[in-house]
């Protein structure tokens, strides 16, 4: 059994290689993992039951045996995410801007990959393809660090894939898994300085409260999605249902469900009842301020700390704004910086909530489930981000480049 | 007087309003700015001149006295880059790329700013309006933290500044400094998590070591410049010399000039005595290796700490190298991803050292010193980062903004 240092070695050993791959030796890499994915799917999912066997032993909540869980259907979404992948182009050696300088220089900022990608995650085995995808594609040697509950299937997942990318040229320890899904693990990969380019926790508060503590490489944090959805005043009101009834029940445990139901106040008598009529009827609990427990009396009280909070489950918080401007502030004030939305069919009030809501996505008249790195059409994504630096919002391949600046000159000194 | 908390609550309630303003209004303020520099020059440089004097009474060196003065002309080329920061586009608003979906959905990725930016910076007061217009520009509110020695200096800047951007309609608290350059207000802006948006910090070890043990804001390291040449076989020799005397000798104290010279050994006899001789008779002492002493008997014994050192003075380390690969190796190993170049006429080794070097910036044929937020054409830098997240290289406007999805739909939810 490897240490996580001989795997971190191993990975920056293997990076140079891997950022040099041609475009098409890494897409031949992706298609036969694709393809490999789908021909393992018997011997994946009898791994996969054993660790859903042993997770439901332990007594884990449906929630996240849900997560956990592999179907040949979700293999086929993995395979299908990778093969997105490598519909992508390829993003290393984009010439991202260039220009001449009056002395002549030619500068131009090309993308190249950022080395060693580190990835620490949860119960989902999706995101072990998922990583080694996007990481292959964009050039970077990636270690992958799942979760204990998923070791057996994410080491039969990474023994498919890595020796299908090795058939198809793709260097040894491109890819690697950390064997042991211990603490001792994910506390030696946070603080790998050296080896690790970027880590990408994708986990719950203690995770993200780990790695801000401890991790001493450089890392980008998924963190929570308190999302919400406003609904304004002049919003069509069955698209308004619609929007909030799939933000909020279409997949609860994900970080771009909606958790805060903002309306502005107008409607709180007219179409706000049966909305939370439709979402009762779909087994969610509402959590109200005083005026929407007025309109519908079967709500819970909402307090401060029902605004804060990110559910995950069949919740919601809701909330009458006076207007445009305290649904913006609520947002800034209790949001994560993950997604929201407005419904509205008033166009200054799209663009106000656009420019001013200060969060990663910002959706227009569509659903905050959005927020993601497949839907944005990037195949398959590394994580949303929630913070400012790098990247913000879903990550595609673009988000796992830097750049490097060469300039051409004949000569040029500086005076 | 005002706390650090202070400050940057000023500076977060400010923000919203500094993101929001039109490039008209910045650009006013950034010429108002530069007028006032030039009308004050005589009240700043008396300022300057008792911070330089309390600094020789305390036996600061000439290198830091240097970087300390302020003259007439420095504060012209301080206006310069105010005016021409005012002339780059607004980074603000710019859609970066945008996309539609299959299912109807428009995906714009919106440049936005990041909000709030402190830099912590030492002796030079020109860092003052560098940063504070690089950070208007871009929309960002920003707290500085000079040096104690510059402080009389920067306290007069800021003033200036910070008058003429008022009369031109910039919000108060877009532009503060902190008035007590002690160490504990350094430790207290490190750690102002969730008012910082981004910390960058210029200074030497002592400061980056701080900022990585101590920070818990955002940063981003702007770090040592251990800048390497390498001259290759195939190289235009008086072109060579030229490049290494610039690199070298132009300005020996800051981070972009050459520290070591790697020179193919078949030029060990040809060339490289004329062009040590030339880094001598410049007052440079040549650290070589063995090689190197043998061909020209004058050099002091080179060991790997010359490899390693950042001399920022009139040192040079050299060593000969068998070819292209043992000098990529060489750089790669010892080099702190600042600038490198390559002086050749051979395309191949030219495009073979600016794909392999794992550095921020590669010159071709032209000197170290062009790595600058100036000489790239920013108007000025904040900084010139040697970490690959978020931003490296020299920064310009751009890499103060971070991004924003907005997704426009129709009502669009997902399956």
């Amino acid at each position: 059994m490897s240490s996580v240092t001989e795997i971190c070695e191993r990975a920056a050993a293997a990076a140079p290689s891997v950022a040099r791959l041609p475009a098409q030796t890494k897409d031949a890499g992706l298609h036969a993992m694709a393809d490999a994915l789908e021909a393992s799917a018997e011997r994946l999912v009898e791994a996969n039951r054993r660790d859903v066997a042993a997770a439901r032993d332990d007594g884990t909540s449906e929630t996240i045996l849900d997560r956990l869980t592999l179907t040949e259907k979700r293999l086929g979404s993995m395979a299908t995410g990778l093969r997105a992948v490598a519909a992508q182009s390829d993003p290393v050696g984009e010439v991202v801007e260039g220009w001449k300088r009056p002395n002549g220089l030619l500068i131009e900022k090309v993308r190249v990959p950022l080395g060693v990608i580190a990835v620490i995650y949860e119960a989902r085995p999706n995101v072990t393809a998922d990583v080694a995808g996007l990481c292959l594609k964009s050039g970077n040697a990636c270690i992958l660090r799942g979760s204990s509950i998923a070791l057996a299937s994410n080491k039969e997942i990474v023994a498919v894939l890595t020796e299908a990318a090795a058939r198809a040229g793709i260097p040894e320890y491109a890819i690697q898994l950390i064997p042991d899904a211990d603490r001792a693990s994910a506390v030696a990969l946070m603080q790998a300085k050296g080896y690790v380019d970027l880590l990408v926790p994708r986990g719950g508060h203690a995770l993200i409260k780990s790695i801000e503590e401890q991790a001493t490489v450089p890392y980008i944090i998924d963190g929570d999605g308190n999302c919400h959805v406003y609904v304004d005043r002049s919003a069509d009101l069955d698209m308004a249902t619609a929007i909030v009834l799939n933000a909020k029940t279409q997949r609860p445990s994900v970080c771009n469900a909606a958790e805060t139901l903002l309306v502005h106040e107008e409607l709180a008598d007219k179409w706000l009842p049966q909305c939370l009529d439709a979402l009762a009827s779909e087994g969610v609990t509402v959590h109200g301020d005083a005026r929407v427990r007025q309109t519908w009396p079967a709500a819970v009280e909402a307090t401060d700390e029902d605004w804060a909070t990110e559910y995950l489950d069949l919740d919601i918080a809701v909330r009458a704004v006076a207007d445009l401007d305290e649904a913006i502030a609520h947002v800034n004030r209790w949001g994560t910086s993950n997604a929201e939305a407005i419904v509205t069919q008033d166009l200054a009030a799209a663009r106000r909530f656009a420019s001013e809501v200060d969060s990663g996505s910002i959706f227009i008249n569509s659903s905050t489930r959005f927020s993601d790195g497949g839907e944005f059409g990037y195949g398959a994504e590394i994580g949303i981000s929630t913070q400012k630096l790098h990247s913000r919002g879903p990550m595609g391949l673009k988000e796992l480049t830097t750049a490097k600046y060469v300039v051409w000159g004949d000569g040029q000194t500086r005076l």
